[in-house]
């Protein structure tokens, strides 16, 4: 039994951890790969497979995605932190983000969209919906297929979160963190509690 | 530069990295708490501070929310890894999880849903949309407040990620993991990229 702890409020605000680090990329109206990290975003369903992100309308990859109706995500790998970070500070309206990173832009085979050729685990997504909450437009994208680096993958061909080390986010206080020691399976560790 | 390595192709799946690990809490019909484990999730807006939680139509939470129009959302952290597990594994047509696992519900001052006592990162939604998406229907909750356990905050008042100690979610592989050792700071790291 814990013992008791005042609890200090922050107000209405977007402060919740951990958010993921995931690299959103595009093509531009000329053909431009671009690509802009986002931390709001998460799976948002099963079937049909789908993720959301969401966007300001002021970024340049907003109308990236609504002209070109796809985009792929990025997993941001502990190797890649600064040329993530730099993904979420320069705007595609202003420089080739890929030619200043040096990251090369593969063009899918399934849509129409660039992905990262250097990042270990890559999903292509096409548009489905698009939800104006505010602020932010919500794009969900449906999951065509997951890429994994080879060289990522545990003895039994699974990804291995522990080889591709995605960062994670904390909102507010702005800070990036390295995945961790695993605590337990799913759907395992809770079984005989009750 | 990185050498050549093949990507293997996953197919159409809700398999990306990491996910977080936010218990759902509501009251169902009879005025009971019930908490619900959710990994499809993730902030969807910043004015208004809002974020989504994608739920089966079969889940017991599903139909309080669309009652209540309200639920909160409590970070799980390490110590409570056990208890996150079972909250997803248990449903809340069968048994009472707060008394299962003794954690405490408070009623919230300014919704009405629960909250766990005993959580060090609670958030309080108001919902004011929800999608059918397909499988699941993404809820999307206004941020009327987010509250941190006063033990959990850095000298300076803010929260303290490696403090709260989030876990967060590796789908298809189902393991929990902690979080690790900072890696930089946001809008900082990736400055000098270019």
């Amino acid at each position: 039994m814990k013992e008791n702890v005042t609890k200090k409020s922050f107000g209405a605000k977007t402060l919740i951890y951990p958010t993921p680090v995931w690299i959103v990329c595009t093509y531009d109206h000329d053909g431009k790969p671009n690509a802009m990290t986002a931390a709001w975003c998460g799976v948002a369903c099963s079937r049909p497979p789908a993720l959301g992100v969401s966007l300001r309308k002021a970024t340049y990859t907003h109308k990236c995605i609504l002209d070109r109706r796809a985009f792929t995500i990025g997993v941001a790998s502990e190797e890649y932190a600064r040329e993530a970070d730099y993904f979420g500070i320069a705007s595609g309206r202003d420089t080739d983000k890929f030619k200043d990173t040096g990251l090369t832009p593969l063009k899918s085979a399934l849509l129409d969209a660039p992905y990262i050729k250097e990042f270990p685990m890559i999903l292509e997504c096409r548009l489905i919906h698009h939800f104006e909450l505010g602020l932010h437009t919500q794009f969900i994208g449906e999951i065509l297929d997951v890429k994994v680096d080879e060289d990522k993958l545990t003895a039994d061909g699974k990804p291995d979160i522990e080889k591709i080390r995605p960062m994670i986010y904390a909102p507010t206080v702005e800070t990036y963190h390295a995945i961790g020691r695993q605590i337990g399976r799913g759907y395992s560790i809770g079984k005989n509690l009750k």
